[in-house]
């Protein structure tokens, strides 16, 4: 009788006290500064979103017609399709050329520092000017992407109502306004790990609560904090042991070719984390598939511990509860071309 | 008195007048077996379509993950924001290269009687094959499309609900069936000329009217007819006169190819005008961007007889009148990569 009452009672209290661990870890990850997505997105810096903003830059992030090819748009490289990004080790532009860095999602990008992995530019609108100039990319130029939108009745109209108070609505910089306004909508909510944070104590299996405590004992947390669980700092490549020359090309010095200081060399903005599930190959070299084995790689490289098979599997565990969910997005039918559209140049 | 209650008796009896042209325009319209689109889309050969074909088949319209690269879409050159091609000469494939033809449009294809411009597929399922294929535009294998599709269990998930009949579910033949399936839902319907032809007199402006007229008057109905205006018989491109080098370039033989008789040497499918006004530039070679030239071209080439600028405004006026309603499409989230995923090639 005493031993099934015993039972009983810990039958009884195992919720509490699973409920209680589950506190516990949730208020750890808090000081560890972790944090769901937020319920609303503040404006980007001098550019207030609309919803004909946001219709805008919708219509401008899937058009080729930005590229000099009439080949390539944003999405291309940031298919919102698949996590956006494009799921090769470093994008493949204009010509089939061969960008040098592993293209990062769009989605959650709003949540960063700044943008690009070293960071040089401040925000989104300045990163969506770079991949539309850049020779590998879409090598185009503000001047003709001026002329092609301005070429189309219907791409006037829009400009002119997303920014109703700009005596020339047509320009690059609104342009990139208006991308930088639909990408504040491409944030991915209620993730498993969001859930959790929220007090939904099943939306975490046992596996990836032993992964979060892991992700936050092992220290990862330093680097990966904040609503994207990255993307808020910058700290070199190989902090405690430099990965190999495939990992970490040589050539390529990070930070340093944006602040040219000697600190900053292989300095890069710690990977955002969220829906990195979705976002392999890792790395801006994108020399790694495998998240288990990317986790490996942090330990030897940024903790100087070595993260064995078992605990790499349950951090990677806690990685998938950071998928959330795409926002339903209509395909956007694009205005149509006169006779005064310049030609692609493919 | 008189005068007045003359000019009010016109006033009154003008909206049944030009009722009653436009109803003699209609028949004549009939006659030349110009068809609206209809209102139920038969099932293609040997691929009844359900909803978990088309949500399947959609999903492998816009993956990249078809081509070897991982780059390239059937989106890609059939662009469902553009028209349903990719408004270039003719397309850009994988490693930078230069197809030999325009790529024609996605929507409405089930109409036509065969598919690509020399017909030399049988119907869509048979053309879904072709380029996924082609080493200048996907430059995949059947088996490593199957190998990549058999990696993520939420496309094998989806080819289970689609084929539930089939032991084997993924397999190359399914994946173009799935293909088809989706393609019967991109038909453009309620253009002005078919809004014309249910009756609504309005829907087509006086110019229009007048080039719908020339368009049957000047024979151009010979060749585009039916519910594609176009896409339905073999015709010599320069039946009366060859057009330059540009134009019909002369190592491209047309369906020549295909059959491999003299009688169809520079034999092309009659295009389809259905949205036309969207899918510049225009012929097999994508060499006239102008609709009003393209129309003259054909008046040279089909015809013998020239088409003047005026005329040539009103058909192009009236091809206007072509452009329809595009479905609504939500952009699919596709399924994320195992580690078994054989890695893009690009």
């Amino acid at each position: 009788m005493k031993m099934l009452a015993v039972a009983l009672t810990l039958s009884l209290s195992a919720p509490t006290l699973v409920a209680a661990d589950d506190q516990a870890l949730r208020a750890k990850a808090q000081t560890a500064r972790l944090q769901p997505i937020p319920e609303v997105i503040e404006d980007p810096v001098d550019n207030p979103v609309t919803p004909e903003k946001v219709a805008l830059g919708k219509m401008l992030f899937f058009d080729p017609r930005l590229s000099a090819s009439g080949l390539i748009s944003c999405n291309t490289c940031h298919n919102l399709g698949m996590g956006g990004d494009d799921n090769l080790p470093t994008s493949v532009g204009h010509g089939w050329q061969r960008g040098p860095r592993n293209a990062p999602t769009v989605f959650n990008a709003i949540f960063n520092v700044a943008q690009f992995w070293d960071g040089r530019a401040a925000d989104l609108k300045a990163q969506a000017k770079g991949p539309i100039q850049a020779a590998v990319e879409m090598a185009n130029e503000p001047a003709q992407v001026v002329a092609t939108l301005q070429s189309m009745p219907e791409y006037v109209e829009h400009f002119a109502a997303a920014f109703p108070d700009a005596p020339e609505p047509v320009t690059f910089d609104n342009t990139a306004k208006a991308i930088e306004a639909f990408e504040t909508t491409l944030v991915t909510p209620n993730a498993p790990f969001d859930r959790f944070m929220r007090g939904e104590d099943d939306a975490l299996s046992a596996t990836q609560k032993e992964g979060l405590a892991l992700f936050i004992n092992r220290g990862c947390t330093a680097c990966h904090g904040g609503v994207n669980l990255g993307g808020q700092g910058y700290f070199p490549f190989g902090l405690l042991k430099r990965p190999g020359a495939d990992i970490l090309p040589p050539t390529d010095k990070g930070r340093f070719e944006v602040t040219r200081s000697a600190t900053d060399e292989y300095v890069f903005r710690a990977a955002p984390l969220r829906n990195i599930a979705l976002t392999a190959p890792y790395f801006h070299s994108g020399a790694i598939w495998d998240l288990k084995q990317a986790v490996a790689v942090m330990g030897t490289a940024q903790l100087g511990s070595e993260i064995g098979e078992g605990e790499a599997t349950k951090i990677a565990a806690f990685l998938e509860a950071l998928t959330g969910e795409v926002p339903t997005i209509t395909y956007p039918i694009l205005p149509a071309e006169t006779e005064t559209t310049p030609k692609p140049q493919p």
